[in-house]
């Protein structure tokens, strides 16, 4: 079976991403590839390291151009996936890498989104408690934010064995990938090499409701989430530094035991020796995610960290490995745990 | 008056920083450099930017070539400070940028260092509330620990206003001259280089007391401190991103007017216009401090964040102005607030 | 005596650096700040690290806004030089930032740049023969391109001693300063962190005519010169390696003698010590200049090589430089040695 | 069938990159893997990216232990290769990622590397002109060094063409993985980052004998090079900036003409359409060779430019390469052209 994937928005990093991973997955054939201000362009100009697709040359976004292919991955603006989706019909699977279907609740997106709310499609974040039951024969993904994958592997096994109180802190670095590759005066390599900075600060990040949703599932109770995105001097990666107040009685044994039970069977997710911290240089280009856990007994807190790469667990990762589960084939076909490094 | 200034530990990223800002201040003069394993060797091929010092040689560490400076700036292991004082008389200006002399609970130095606690001596963090009375005048200062002066001077005004609760979370990336010029494996640049890790996890690093003694102090009641340092991929600069929990009836405003009062008469913190967030790039090379703070309604945390150089205003520039005070020079007398950018 | 300074193109890389340097020297104050797109905005917003200019609001670029000051540096877009100084008039020292008014050769002018020649000033390199000279008390002042100050500083020693042939071949590195503000696709840190990559290749930059004409007047007789730029994954600073085939009889210790006898009493060229490189880390944010040579034997070539930071010797500090020589000041007056390291 | 493979040197980053790449060879089954000072330690603790053999404990580095595989592969200090390989026997395929075999003549390599010549063995470069037929099937295979890969298929072209004079001047600028992984203290991260530096220049860097002996055995005579490597601040990637003078009558269209023809089949070097230029970027990870040239007619030069990742195509990806020919496998077989960018 050869699987026939388009790429609407391949002209982006998380277009890029997708296409290179793609390349090295067996039983898919890449169709076709859009981007709109980039339409009439060589990919080899866009993407130059996509060597194998060199020559081949960007379409406009357009149901026709979509149409034919077994799976349409969408990596567009906010707000433009809806329509895309409705026009290719419900048999073709769909995975969108954007926001518009994350949310379940809809004053959350026009909250933080500032529109109307598109729906909600399963959430492809296999991991998640359930995820998998949800994502298999799907005809629809929304594929997760890049920091709510990290936060969100990072915590949930604390709340969903009922080890934390129900505030949860997360500070995470990324690298500047995660920002696009639209040209903005502080993305500057001259402005982010040598420096780390915040933005986004105060609960206003988007995707701050998405971990909420995420945690609060796990736990079975509302949780909040004060979030810090910043900003680090590196192309990829994001490492999430997470911690909540413990609940009465959890020890480091609890802990661990929490955490190697909820990854005993995960592919992707390398809970790390005792004493052994994530590093986002160990998961550089790979669909694996490094955690490590602690309990922090003066300051009565549970410090969970995880490693990803942000363009590929973070996003064209995790977006292929929700595609093998909706079609059916093995979850880790076409991704690799083994990092670019040093 | 020429100020006549000894630096021992001259090879080392604390020591060559050192010599950059006593280079440039006015009314210094610069006697003997000492080094141990580094004795005999030209500074010229240890600190190849200090190029006014080039032909200067290190010599031993010893009482002898240490005495008759006006001041003697230490820049040693831990442990060494005490016995080097005491040789010198209770004359001459101290100023150790070690660690051995900041906690004022011996309990604390023994767990942290192992070792037996040397003393305590005034601390060189003129910003905390009432620190310069202590300093003016004074015959020895222990320069903070790089982390602690980033975090206190984020957080001690919410802790001073009695806005915050008594349990502080931490999360603070820092460059790798932070970690010392002693090559160690991870330390080398094809590891740092595109990764950011975290160490000393889960309450045990070192500079964790300090940072509970400074905010403790200005709470008035012990403050515990979730404290999680990561290594970021740049040769300088921290970022502190601070939190707490609010207490009732906290606004923006009164958070706001907390900090502007903090900070109001201070030279070297920018307590930065609402909206524009602290960047590491923008303080390297400089004494300033940038500061900015949240209150983050529906986690109902306040968030402060702060940028400063880890190797001038949290080393060596810190060491300056505690100089100056001590000496009854201007506070601000061969230091600068304009970062090197970008 | 104050000298009464304005800046027109403050917002961008080349005048934020200039801003930071005049803030530094004794005698200069500090007058108007203009910019065109940016006019109306808080320099704070813009130039963050240059706190005590944070509150002072952009102008629009006009001559009535520029007048009234004894110097007035320009760091505007090529070709819009030669109209604004006019209307400052010929009593008014206008030190010129960008390429106008450097090239003696109008064919190259228009060959190089594709518009009208506006003619020759002063060439503001005070370390090449003869120069200090013209730039005494001059009231106009060219200042070079950042990639002619660090190859013609690495090899007119050679040529002005009779040592190479006139053919030279070099390959700079510059940090990303080196392009500039305007944000574009290829200059983001996401494309240019971990990278290196060439541009301008094959005597197409605009900087080769400019080292054409330093090195033949050097050798009088005209060079050719190959040059390669490279765009290095760092902020600031231009390693240049550049060679030319050894005459007859050239030897280490003559190689090593010319060199000497250049830089002897040079206050910002440091010829390091034999086996010693430059590097551009040592020279970060200082106005000093490394140089090394080596003769290859088996090859026959001499190998000069220089760092500087491109932004302060190689445009602003430069700036500075010969305005201090034009208005009669000690040459270093304002200027460092000391780089920021590491 | 399934190639069973050794590793002597795992710990290190050639080893390491070997590994990497070996996990996703679909032929390869990977055997021993030794490290001499890290015998007994986990390989997860030594290369935390490689999670499929996190748990794999490395062995001494003795015959014994490497007995019993297809093929062995050598990532061993200078002078250690013979005496393994004779151990092993002629049958076994034997892989020298060190250079004890690189150059044919030994009073080359009696001087570079002042010991006792231990012979030749075949050059694992498959681009270069006639080496497949002498790779295939062979039992001993050189891998190149790193700068040598890089320069000579960036050269070779123009000389197997006739079209350049027989002096080349190359200036290469490497990641600072090509250093290796003991901690010196110039390779630290503080030092590197936002630096640029050259090392071993005049000829003396070790890989100069190398290039002298693939360009001259293209060029069907003696070439001389004069060769500067610089250490960049990134991990990995070289980009070669060489060039030499045009013979009488060349022009682009021959120059051109002569790398299409060079390059027409191989399946591994990309010579990029006029006017894009090599970015190592674009190669980070992967086998793949990034080619450029043009002729700069006022200089009268040949400038070709190559861009690889050391540790692949330069290293490790070139011994795997090398071992498809010698075991008759397809030569692309577990080895991509797509770098991971951004």
């Amino acid at each position: 079976m050869a699987v026939r994937a388009a790429v609407a928005g391949a002209s982006g990093y998380a277009g890029g991403e997708l296409l290179r991973l793609l390349l090295a997955h067996p039983e898919v054939q890449i169709g076709a590839l859009t981007g709109n201000s980039n339409a009439g362009q060589r990919l080899g100009a866009l993407q130059p390291h996509l060597l194998p697709l060199a020559d081949r040359v960007l379409e406009e976004t357009t149901a026709e151009v979509l149409t034919g292919h077994d799976v349409v991955f969408l990596a567009l603006p906010h707000g433009q996936s809806a329509a895309v989706a409705e026009q290719l019909g419900p048999d073709v699977l769909v995975i969108d890498m954007g926001a518009d279907f994350r949310l379940a609740d809809a004053a959350d997106w026009e909250r933080f989104y500032g529109s109307a709310h598109a729906g909600t499609w399963p959430y492809g974040l296999a991991e998640l408690p359930g995820a998998r039951a949800v994502l298999e024969g799907t005809k629809r993904v929304a594929v997760p934010g890049c920091y709510p994958t990290a936060a969100s592997l990072a915590l949930f096994p604390a709340y969903a064995a009922g080890l934390a109180e129900a505030e949860a802190v997360i500070v995470a670095a990324s690298g500047t990938s995660g920002a696009g590759k639209a040209p903005k005066p502080h993305l500057l390599g001259s402005e982010v090499m040598g420096s780390m900075s915040p933005y986004g600060v105060g609960g206003v990040h988007r995707h701050t409701p998405e971990m909420v949703q995420n945690l609060s599932a796990a736990a079975g109770e509302r949780v909040s989430v004060s979030f810090t995105p910043t900003l680090a001097p590196m192309p990829r990666g994001i490492l999430a530094t997470c911690s909540a107040k413990a609940r009465d009685g959890v020890t480091g044994e609890s802990l661990r035991a929490a955490y190697e039970k909820a990854f005993a069977d995960e592919p992707f997710v390398h809970l790390l020796p005792e004493g052994q911290w994530p590093a986002t240089a160990s998961v550089y280009g790979s669909n694996a995610v490094q955690v490590q856990v602690a309990y922090d007994e003066s300051a009565g807190r549970i410090i969970a960290i995880s490693a990803i790469d942000n363009l590929t667990k973070g996003t064209a990762g995790g977006a292929v490995q929700s595609m093998n589960l909706a079609l059916g084939l093995d979850e880790t076909t076409g991704l690799s745990t083994i990092g670019v490094a040093p």
